[in-house]
């Protein structure tokens, strides 16, 4: 920890931090520049102690030195990390994932699989638990629709990921899906994080839409501290100020996580969008940035779908985008 | 519901969606302009319909006329909704909620509620369980911290509002807590708002730090919708660029609420600055701009506080602020 | 500045950046740590320094020590500047400075500038040269909006301001101008900024509406640095994710610069919200947060305004918010 | 223009409204939905218009259909544009522009243009007019820092581009540049935008750091209206609340503006990251989402760089760099 002291201060009252310092087990090392002084901190360090230091009389302010993850970190592994979900290795081939955002029909989910199978897909997604902004949209099919995702990606033998949004549904949900997913609005909600880190199942984990790189690096965090380590990561638009896009897809965190973390990084740029010309250049750029893989939505009959109809492409389109996409994907 | 069709849209084209519509029991009035015709659309509109009409052939935008929510609007309920915690009717008299933001000890507790009585606050606060942004930091006493706050404000006749951050701790902390407050990283774990919405106890429901003000009352709306009215908003900052505080303090989305909502709605200086020479500064503003009232911290000694520290008043400060404060809280 | 070493530097590494530092006169002291080593570098240090620094082989990151300016600062002046406008003295009475966005006809200059005057107003505002988004828009009056503007500041013994745009203007708007304004767009055009900083003249300084605190202070810098101390600081409202208002009042900014800066700072609530029914509310907000002013658009109708109609209060409407100021201007 | 009237509007006041409409020679037709009335308004309508229809009694708001633009946009020129800078076609073959952020000394700038030559770059950048944060800051070589580019540019054929900053700098840069850009924090400098409009020079607009799409595409229309039609747009990062990186490269912009507009589009990747290993993963993001080129910083020494060091690559870097491209630039 580095404690800057503000210009003003005595050499009493930096003697004084120092004193208290060092009754807590810390050694100190003082530098008077020109200005203004500063204290070099030595010992375990916590967020803690930093932020009580930036109380103290005449501090202007305490930096922590280093990254507060250490699992997720690559510097703790500094080859990527693979995650298998069923046969698939995420981090190894470039995967993609596609599906509807919300499971409808048994109708739908069948024809949906196959279609995606056939375009060359290589995991299904769709949602049986919807986080939906308002209370009177429709909140997904929850059991039903478990069972007919689990139905779907069973036949065409494609592992499934599907959302969950509560701690109690963890265990009905890891009865159905090959890989839970932590949507954008829970990537916060720690008892849930704590939940699924205690499953033996692989977690998507998307970055929530106003966190910070290091942020969702500190909820994955969450998930590998209880002691699963099968997190995939999944950067899918940030907030911002510009209305043309729902969101903006930050290709700069895929590079950053990668660099930063052994952890793989997935894609959502349909979410990111919400506009269904961009998916295919989102897609392509995030692939170009070094994402290990995609989630696409994909719906029999987009103008007919129950949610988030604008971003869904249909089965034709997804067959051209697959095509379109080749090159990238080795 | 408005439909605008692109420039080049067809005459044919306009009348297929108006078919389309008819068949769905809308009716629809066609007005051409110089360069594009819009529809509009009369009828019980829903945001899907609205998503799905996007992308019909021919169709730039599909904008809904109106407000999503019903219950927290002021055209619902033209008169400011009054929530009674205890003694204290919020909405009716400007009201100080003060206390630590951590729950630590008996002594500190006791102490705090001592101090904050003494000085003018009407109600006390506390955390016992802390969503904490490492899983290493400290994460609250938990039932010991809800035994505490409990025990402190019953000796000092402050009714407590403590946070709930999972839905399976709802009932345990209803048994202690007077208020339940809905942290801003759980303002959209809808599967936490519903529950608390089932509780017959008064929510504190603090905005997301990137949530706009619909979606803000679209939170309460899902509270509203289990059965409980008893919800006070609370404004403690968003995030944007600026580095210098921890959070912007909007104090527009303050006036906009109550504009909108007949809801009271309280504002959180300390943690929107992350800064205790913003504190006052901050929560003056938020009074002139509206606001029913304050929730501050307050901590013995806010540099030995297990978490945020900075932002923490002691008691002589806290005595000086709401000496400070006086004429404003008429 | 402070130099954090990546956690695998060897001592050799971290001696041959303290040598080059050496040779460039700088004095370094090396702390090693538990992790990670830093070094303090002991010097007048810049930020191009700085820059170059976290480029050098295993530099982790280069932190300067101490604020980039100098001129500005309230360590430089701890007592509050008083800027004089003809007999206004801004930042010693709380000045409110009205008129219409811009300046269109004599008879609506002299019928604004005696009912400001009239309900309280202390200096007359208006546009000549109006910056726009769309070159199809409005561009002002120009010289002739100049001569409105004098006329009717002159006549009803308000001292003027307006805003300049362009570097070649600059002599012309301070003939008629009795202080000069740097617009929002231009507040990091400092070809203009160091033109203003020629003239006698007062300036006010509206922040960039994506500029952080740190940013609008070293544009003051760039004035003052020209030989040009009289500038009174404006905040207008910064970009964020908000769809309800134009832009976000931000207090603490108003809040901030008061502590860290000697200059006055004024509140734009017309601006900054967009909205008529929310300027009350935000310049009460803005001066309980410390402002030292407000300037507010009033317009005779606002309905039929040239620019900007739908935050302009009219005559009425002006007379009865400043009644409502009352309190807050003492 | 569609006006959405307020839920409790009379008949009477919808008709008064039409009037006054009628008055102005626009035709109106009322849609009485089930709980609100929209009016269409036929016309040409302005931004002004739109603007006062939101103050007239009973009006929630006023919504312009269709776009502000007409130049840029790609329904009034269907096909991509194509820009000459002497034998380099932006909108045509992919372009890679590369040089120092700031021109420093002959040698420099000769082995820079060896280097970035024999690399594959088409073209030359350095500034010469540096708009820098702070006025203590190095502001570049002007004059002499132009005759230097020049210089280099034509020993090596490489068309040169350079900043322009102040509307009387326009005409000595236009005399050794062959192209001219407008940098981001000058994009609402009208005043400079409609000089630059009335050269005969290519223009390279980058994006403000905060400017949405639309106003970014206003600002070359600014361009475009003076009757200078050679734009080329150069998305170069916005501002986010994201520290890891200096700004957020938005990927989308690119897309969107391309789909929008018929004007070529580059990209940034050295200014949006301000991080050397970012990069190449964003060049080819930018790439992969439909950028006609790219504009890379790249230094002989970038640890001596006078400016923007830490994102510029050396020769070796810039070598692999393109060699890395090789695929994307097809």
């Amino acid at each position: 920890m580095i404690i800057v002291m503000e210009p003003n201060s005595t050499l009493a009252e930096i003697k004084s931090i120092c004193e208290k310092l060092a009754g807590m087990n810390f050694s100190c090392h003082v530098i008077s520049g020109v200005n203004q002084s500063v204290i070099g901190v030595i010992g375990e360090i916590t967020d803690e102690l930093c932020e009580k230091a930036q109380l103290w009389p005449k501090v202007e302010k305490a930096l922590r030195v280093g990254k507060p993850f250490k699992l997720v970190s690559r510097e703790c592994q500094p080859k990527g990390s693979i995650v298998k979900v069923g046969k698939v290795n995420i981090g190894k081939d470039k995967v993609v994932i596609a599906g509807p955002c919300a499971v409808e029909t048994e109708d739908q989910m069948l024809k949906t699989a196959a279609a995606v199978k056939k375009a060359g897909a290589s995991m299904l997604r769709g949602g049986a638990f919807k986080p939906r902004t308002s209370p009177y949209a429709f909140q997904g099919l929850k059991r039903k629709g478990l069972e007919l995702l689990y139905e779907a990606g069973n036949l065409y033998d494609l592992p499934v990921v599907t959302e969950v949004v509560d701690p109690r549904d963890v265990e009905i949900v890891a009865q159905y899906a090959d890989m839970l997913q932590i949507g954008a609005r829970n990537m916060q909600n720690f008892s849930l994080l704590q939940e699924v880190g205690q499953t033996s199942k692989p977690i998507l984990l998307k970055r929530g839409l106003s966190s910070t790189v290091q942020e969702w690096l500190m909820a994955a965090e969450y998930i590998m501290a209880e002691g699963n380590s099968q997190v995939v990561l999944c950067e899918r638009g940030i907030r911002t100020f510009e209305p043309w896009t729902r969101n903006t897809l930050d290709v700069s965190a895929i590079a950053l996580a990668k660099e930063v973390s052994h952890l793989p990084v997935l894609a959502d740029p349909s979410h990111a969008s919400g506009k269904k010309s961009l998916v295919e250049p989102l897609a392509k750029a995030a692939l170009a940035a070094g994402a290990d893989g995609l989630i696409i939505e994909v719906h029999p009959n987009p103008d007919q779908a129950l949610s988030d109809g604008p971003q869904s492409l249909d089965f034709n389109e997804f067959t051209s985008f697959m095509a379109a996409l080749g090159g990238e994907r080795k």
